[in-house]
């Protein structure tokens, strides 16, 4: 299956890109990526990216060249992807439950460096056998619930007595912990971020001295996104930062104030003008998600104010009033994560033409 | 590229399907598909089943093998997956701007009976010059708005001057109106919607009498949807039917009271238990939409209670209590258009067995 249904080869002009359609500007992706590479060179903890976000091999091996230490994913499905393109250090941040999924972990788990995430007694032992029959070693990072609320073990002894466990499971190797911070990414003012990220990550890195204390290393904290980066990531104790969105960038982190461009927009067409105040576009729920709000329109006067299925409404002030159906206007998604997740490919645009088309290629990977 | 990663053949077990998956129950939707037919098959109107909400060829197929005049689109490309499938009757309810688009329109237009909403006098002058061009005759439908406060020109006099527009340019037919009471599918009580309904699709049959008195024939007023088909689908002048959602169904319909099953689930598996009252399942925001609330979980005593982007949290109460990681559940979407759109493909379950795997194939088809 193509969703292509006109052709575009690089050196097209924006103008030929039909709309809705992603747009990366390439310029500010570099930049993104370089003023994160650069954070990190010199500091004890490493950068992880999170190819939860873009889900495009081209943008994790951007990442690797600038010195990633590895590439985070969420889903098995996204590591099979990335591996097929050629990374070849995984870590996948979450829980991988299930014979079946279990049965391809182990395969991956063949093909590249790879860690998993776990938080139950019976999960640690049904991939003990897994891999034992497989004649595999797996690294496991025990998870601590630091204070998102989801999954993960308490932090000081349900993490130390899980660790051992893992520790002593034949084909596994205990790696470290996994302990993220979502619930404080987008936190302001980023005094207060930095105040609750501190006290939050400061239960892993407790954690990790209970267990240090009893005899079995932790070779690697690992968590930290966007929003925290420079608060996790220059505490003694944390190794790896998972940062995702800093590369395409989105609404929300913008308004949350991270130093990062909006390399990533949707170029959307005004298909309707109903009322000399209102215009509609075809960017609605299939294009742009909601859960984090409007998108910001980069056009003055215009605003962003109804989601339909197919169509996002406009209201319109000033000389915005001038757009007619067929204008073509760009939007900042408010989530980039999932926006990206609706869509097959990223048009990578370089000097007002179109460089390159890099495939969402682990979009609805969900699996 | 394949976005299966498990080899499942039709005769499978359901235990066989990893998750999250999304479950189509044959016999529901037989039912759902019968159970409209059966409404329509001795009325003056007929039923053009909306296919953005299933965006897969199969189904659309068994629609029109059940009766159906024609078939309704959102998306020019998703009007070219259905071509493709073999679908010979397309309506796009919506307008088709600009170059690009306009370009691939009139190639669908060689290949079946395509009929295509406008609302703008430009637009129209551009799709004229296109047709006359290449030698064709497209069908337009001046789009009305009768309340949704959408696309379309006010019902009466300037609907009517749009409709001598089309009816004078070359290349173009005029062939009826569309009016969507896209705003009232949900509007709970029965009476209520009932009530609205009427008076805002009469602005519709008001329209057709002028357009008509000053001598244009109407051929069809197409509009309507699953929560308006027995309503608008019963008054004088109203022509055709565009119910989408009543062949899968979803939670918000289900809670409208519209007498469909659901027959479309999401198979989802418990991958942490990190408290006793409290479960997560590999279905968030990537596998489910948000914008209808919250799935409906069927497991007595499990309700989700908030979305995550990979993850969704479940509140469990006496016997879902027992729920453990690897665990599977099923849960009806909330909002079944938006959640197909998420994935690959339906897999199409009778007697527990796996009887086949329908691709998605409109999926993402957003330009």
């Amino acid at each position: 299956m193509e969703p292509m249904t006109v052709d575009l080869a690089p050196g097209a002009p924006v103008a030929d890109i039909d709309t809705p359609a992603l747009l990366l500007d390439h310029g500010k992706l570099l930049g993104n990526i370089r003023r994160m590479a650069d954070f990190f060179a010199d500091r004890p903890a490493g950068l992880r990216p999170h190819a939860k976000t873009h889900k495009c091999v081209e943008i994790a091996r951007l990442q690797m060249e600038h010195g990633a230490v590895g590439i985070t994913c969420a889903k098995l499905g996204e590591a099979e992807v990335l591996a097929d393109g050629g990374i070849e250090d995984i870590l996948i941040a979450n829980q991988i439950v299930g014979r079946l999924k279990i049965g391809r972990l182990m395969r991956l788990a063949r093909r590249c460096t790879t860690a998993v995430a776990v938080d139950d007694a019976e999960n640690v032992r049904d991939l003990s056998e897994a891999a034992a029959a497989a004649g595999i070693t797996l690294r496991c990072l025990v998870e601590v619930d630091i204070g998102m609320g989801r999954c993960g073990v308490a932090p000081g002894e349900p993490a130390l007595e899980l660790a051992r466990l893992v520790d002593a499971a034949p084909g596994l190797v205990f790696a470290g912990l996994q302990a993220y911070e979502g619930h404080l990414q987008n936190v302001v003012p980023y005094d207060r971020r930095r105040g609750l990220t501190r006290t939050d990550m400061q239960r892993a890195i407790d954690t990790r001295e209970l267990i240090e204390s009893a005899g079995l290393p932790v070779a690697v904290i690992s968590g930290g996104g966007t929003g925290t980066h420079a608060i996790s990531g220059v505490m003694r104790g944390v190794d790896e930062i998972q940062a995702g969105s800093y590369a395409t960038m989105d609404a929300a982190y913008r308004k949350a104030g991270v130093p990062f461009e909006n390399a990533l927009t949707l170029l959307s067409m005004v298909v309707s003008r109903p009322a000399p105040e209102v215009a509609v576009i075809d960017a609605g729920l299939k294009t742009l998600t909601p859960e984090f709000g409007e998108p910001t329109v980069l056009l003055g006067g215009a605003t962003y104010t109804e989601f339909s299925e197919e169509h996002g409404t406009l209201r319109l002030q000033g000389a915005a009033r001038d757009l007619r159906p067929g204008d073509r206007i760009e939007l900042i998604p408010a989530h980039g994560c999932t926006t990206i997740n609706l869509h097959d490919r990223l048009h990578v645009v370089e000097d007002g033409k179109l460089s390159d088309i890099w495939a969402i290629a682990a979009r609805g990977r969900s699996q």
